[in-house]
């Protein structure tokens, strides 16, 4: 499920499924964790912990058919990333089977384990260039609790950065998650499902949709008391707030239901960049200047992660643009783009790894002494490049 | 403040102070980050962060004197880690001086950045052997609300581990903190500090101290029910809970006292090994079982942070046994315990990093495959091995 062509053989490589090693362990209820192997589905290891009031907390839209090894393998993040951080977080021990055929097994059933350098580290996010990932312990906490979901309108990016500040400092109850989209992406997701607008009234620009841990069958006096002095303190144009299950499945769905949306209607050119809260909106109005002064006809539908500084821009293609003058234009954006990101000290992939679609612009987000050190490392665990070829970066003979 | 010997010159070695690059920058309240200098005092950073309402929480005994550089070269953990993890989550960004002299920024104020390996994770834990870090940007956190802290009296190991499990299930708010200690720990710091003994009847042989986050002015009607129902359970012998701030510090300076009142009190031999939680009591099973058959005139005294299953294992000099002969003696010890340690697949050091004191054990948790992947990565970025050399592993040739 690579969102950066991380798993294609584009110059006939050999691909290695592991889609039939989906073993998962006994869940170790006294640890809180699990060992499963590389091929077992994301979302068979929630249901396995959640017969235990247990969860792996890393949890995306393609969780039906992401695995376990892919996961690893690009540290990938997802809604949860506010509250329980990325994949990284929640990987106890793995097995790797190296370029030269040798199994390693870093870490196990352990949360601290400072002894030399943690190889575990060195192959999560490594998108199969350094080794085979065949088993992992996953670390595993504490269902949440019933949560509350919460959609805010907001009259602009601004207004969305000064709502996270004041959910972060004053929410009464743990933030799950914290996410934006825009009115062009609610547009899409409405024409595509045929959804009811989440307001009566307001047409807001902006939406921040929220989770709060609250606990408890009922919505707890102070989440609403909270909503209240967003309204009249002026932070929030209109609000709603999901009184059952199926509410807060419907406004969930009003967020992830987008990429579908956005591709079952159009053709959407995709990024996924990172850049630091502080610099978000700096960043967001560069980009809508690039955007009018070159591209003025382009739709750009923006949401993401805003708690962590994450933005997914998809652009889609005009009616009228052929889709090959599409995909050059779209090239040429990227570049512009990813200047912006460079100058904002942000990267140019949040979540969605490198692969074979970013490598080119690896250089926006990393040095050319960062990009030795990877190379050096490459060289050092897979000196014949055999693993993952051409992925991530071309590495060359030593210097010299 | 190192506990394994990682920044002695043993052999002449040039040892590099960092101590007056202690700046630190101002709090980006936004992104809840800070960009700090290697020598930065982590009390200082916590100061910084405390104006904002945040804090950086890696917190233990010595963060009056210990640096963020040497937090982060060595992973340091503390007695937060249950709630908040190693300090490797709290380091978004880093400047590193590698051995040629290149200075190299791996993340900077980003949450997240999957763009190809994550140079950040090598350098974090590399006890001072692949760079030397002179800088980071930190990642912040809201300041605990007032916490709850409450000492518990229980008969046994078997014990404390119950209540942990009942603790991350059942307490009422979230657990920042489930600590260990035995009674020979405790008379020990009364001994040293003359402190009263926390109850008034009972004398339990274990200890657990919990810090839960409670928020607000007073103790939650809940966090008394659960206390209460422990007891009735008969899960703990007894309870005292903190009332005012100065009886909480109290409670805590019989925990973090303890290092400090076995080197004043008698000739402490330090250890630190994790466990996967599950074999905890096996091990300490097996652990006792060593002592009665080989050391039966040691006192032991075991503390640590139970909830990531490290313990601090002391074993205090005989006073009829002359240190050297003590020193001998427990470097045999030393390996009996190891295998142990090896036999339930735990770490033979959890937080305290390798260093000089742990090198000639580092097979016990780590087998040759691995020490050879880490040598591969010491001479992929210290081809000469000046940085910080005999530290963690001998890193000879390659292999032909």
């Amino acid at each position: 499920t690579g969102l950066a062509g991380g798993a294609m053989a584009t110059r006939g490589e050999l691909v290695l499924s592991l889609s039939r090693m989906r073993g998962i362990g006994p869940v170790d209820m006294s640890g809180a964790t699990v060992r499963v192997e590389a091929g077992a589905v994301t979302e068979e290891v929630h249901r396995a912990a959640a017969a235990h009031g247990l969860t792996w907390p890393v949890d995306f839209a393609s969780k039906g058919s992401s695995t376990v090894g892919g996961n690893i393998a690009t540290n990938a993040g997802g809604v949860r990333v506010i509250r329980h951080g990325l994949t990284r977080q929640w990987v106890l021990g793995l097995e790797v089977v190296l370029a030269d055929g040798t199994v390693i097994v870093p870490g196990g059933a352990l949360e601290k384990n400072n002894t030399g350098l943690d190889l575990r580290q060195l192959f999560i996010g490594s998108e199969g260039t350094l080794g085979v990932i065949t088993a992992a312990t996953l670390k595993l906490t504490p269902l949440g609790r019933r949560p509350d979901v919460i959609l805010l309108g907001v009259g602009g990016l601004a207004g969305v950065l000064r709502l996270f500040r004041e959910a972060r400092a004053g929410a009464p109850c743990p933030l799950n998650a914290f996410e934006l989209f825009t009115d062009r992406c609610l547009a899409r997701v409405m024409r595509h499902r045929a959804a009811r607008p989440p307001f009566d009234g307001a047409r807001p620009s902006h939406f921040a949709l929220l989770e709060l841990e609250a606990g408890g069958e009922d919505t707890p006096p102070a989440v609403l008391d909270w909503l209240g002095s967003l309204l009249e303190r002026g932070l929030a144009e209109d609000a709603v707030i999901a009184q059952t299950p199926q509410q807060a499945a419907d406004l969930w769905a009003l967020r992830e239901g987008i990429s579908e949306s956005l591709a079952a209607t159009g053709l959407p050119h995709k990024n996924d960049v990172a850049l630091p809260i502080a610099a978000l909106e700096a960043f967001c109005a560069d980009l809508d200047a690039l955007f009018a002064a070159r591209y003025p006809g382009y739709e750009v539908c923006v949401f993401g992660h805003i708690g962590d500084g994450n933005l997914h821009v998809n652009v889609m293609k005009p009616e009228a643009t052929a889709p090959a003058d599409f995909r050059e234009q779209a090239a040429a954006l990227d570049a512009a783009m990813f200047a912006l990101v460079e100058r904002h000290r942000g990267s140019i992939s949040a979540e969605h790894g490198i692969g074979l679609l970013k490598k080119s612009y690896l250089g926006f987000t990393r040095s050319p002494a960062e990009i030795a050190v990877q190379a050096a490392v490459k060289r050092a665990l897979d000196p014949r490049g055999i693993l993952n070829p051409g992925k991530i970066l071309d590495v060359g003979p030593p210097p010299a």
